[in-house]
């Protein structure tokens, strides 16, 4: 079951913010608009975009003003995925070449630049201080997490703590803010948008833990790249952390780590993949996302019954176990 | 004769700004604040705050305020240079080295990003959403800018119009814009904010004429680099253009040109900047700069005189005529 099949009822709006996006990138510079346009057709599950529109049924739905957070989000998304493309030296993302693998690294930089900042011109539309306050906040933790990324590369000596701090500012800040930020575009009342807010982070923590579980658990078909592809890039996942702390395993999964690292990510992460497979680590990934799902639904316990919050409780349960 | 030495008035008020550029990008993080702080104590002539204080004055001059607007600007400033370093391979800017070079391309990427962000939470302290609007187009324009500089990168057959709707993007609208969102922050009228304006954009484009050809003219202990970096890294700047048009030096020029590209900016620049030097475009791009700072004064013409017009004008000539 697909994503977008869950929110049949948003298809059409949906669309809408999709000609939104082609709309805002389009027609400032042919090059960039060419850059730009390869991101969005190579496509994405738009999960932002889905929660805004559903926070913003807890206020007045308008979909023009949810459309601008919606468009600014998933820009600004797609701007990290950019930068990040060059930080991994990755040259495709779901199938597709990169636009440093395209064109190069000077043009991906500024591509994220141009595309983070039509963003800015989007959300600034709305006219609202406070958004502004909130998204810039957001986006300074953001940045830092990308910097603890890099610092953090191939680190075996982490804890579960600094993963968790790390995918907080890489993934679930990004995702509470869509959440924050549609309820505030509705004009929701405060205790609706923290509600939201908390549901939007730690769904967004379930869905990293999922995420990097998969990498290490699922084939190039469903990944639309390589699996352990993390790892290559020295990034040390929570199943991996767990699994390093078995004793039966650790030496082992130590020596293959450094072996990818001296390679640069061209080893074969197979034997390591293998090893992380049976231990315990996957397992109790699943079990810390399924209990971040579980804050996630209690956080909006509260909130109104309705279409609305049985979609919210619909869609964390689908993240907590999603298998693509 | 410093800049600063002009403006002993707003001494204390730079200070403050300097200060408060210090505490900003204080305390986030650890890592990010040495590279931040690195950048800032390599220092700059600030002179976009300096005339977010001078537009300042035609309004409220709320120091608390409009320290605010210059802070935003300053810094991303600093992100377009850290970014700039990236593309260019630069490994000193000012006599001091680089972040990419310091530390790494991936690493100045971020840091340029984050100041940037932490730019956007500083300007979102003041809740006026015309600011956001505003700084947020001109910025879509700066990295249009960014990435055309890349793409006529060693372009011989570029046309003054194209040189000068780059630097329009690269330099004149964030001067532009400083003077304009200072102006609004302390609340001046409509037509004061739009003269400003353009006062800032001819200042601008003066500017950043009088730099390329100090590039040119200089010699390393002014400029803080070697002479001829912008043509060893692609950038062909308006007296270059000029030069080019002459029949007596055009394929001196061009082959010199094409020896530095194929050399990768290694090869000696003496010989092409000889021929720059002799030829009219040193002078003509003068004339050029004279002419955008004749506009400057004139755009600002109709305001009311006092210190901070005279200021204004003061500054404008100054900046014409500069020779480091």
């Amino acid at each position: 079951m697909k994503l977008l099949d869950i929110y049949s009822s948003f298809k059409q709006d949906i669309a809408f913010i999709e000609r939104a996006l082609e709309q805002t990138v389009q027609s400032d510079h042919p090059f960039l608009t060419e850059t730009s346009i390869h991101l969005l057709k190579a496509g994405g599950k738009r999960i932002r975009p889905v929660f805004v529109l559903l926070s913003g049924q807890f206020g007045e739905y308008d979909l023009e003003r949810l459309s601008k957070v919606a468009v600014a989000l998933e820009l600004i998304h797609m701007a990290t995925l950019v930068h990040d493309d060059v930080i991994d030296d990755a040259d495709t993302r779901r199938g597709e070449l990169t636009v440093k693998s395209k064109w190069d690294n000077r043009i991906a930089m500024y591509t994220g630049d141009y595309i983070f900042a039509k963003a800015l011109t989007v959300i600034s539309q709305l006219g609202e201080a406070e958004i502004h306050r909130s998204l810039s906040k957001a986006i300074v933790e953001m940045c830092i997490g990308e910097i603890e990324q890099i610092r953090y590369f191939f680190r075996t000596d982490q804890t579960v703590r600094d993963y968790l701090l790390r995918i907080r500012r890489k993934t679930a800040l990004l995702i509470a803010i869509s959440c924050k930020l549609g309820a505030m575009a509705a004009g929701a009342s405060e205790s609706v948008v923290n509600g939201l807010y908390s549901y939007g982070y730690n769904v967004g923590m379930a869905f990293q833990i999922r995420d990097d579980i998969l990498d290490l658990t699922g084939n190039e078909r469903q990944l639309g790249k390589p699996p352990g592809s993390d790892v290559k890039q020295g990034n040390i996942t929570l199943p991996v952390i767990l699994a390093i702390r078995e004793s039966g395993l650790k030496q082992n999964i130590l020596r293959e780590i450094e072996r990818i690292r001296q390679s640069e990510g061209q080893a074969d992460a197979g034997a390591l993949l293998e090893m992380v497979r049976q231990s315990g680590g996957i397992r109790q990934s699943d079990q810390l996302a399924a209990k971040y799902i579980r804050k996630a639904v209690g956080a909006i316990a509260g909130l109104s019954d309705g279409k609305a919050k049985k979609s919210l409780v619909e869609i964390a349960h689908f993240v907590g176990s999603r298998s693509y």
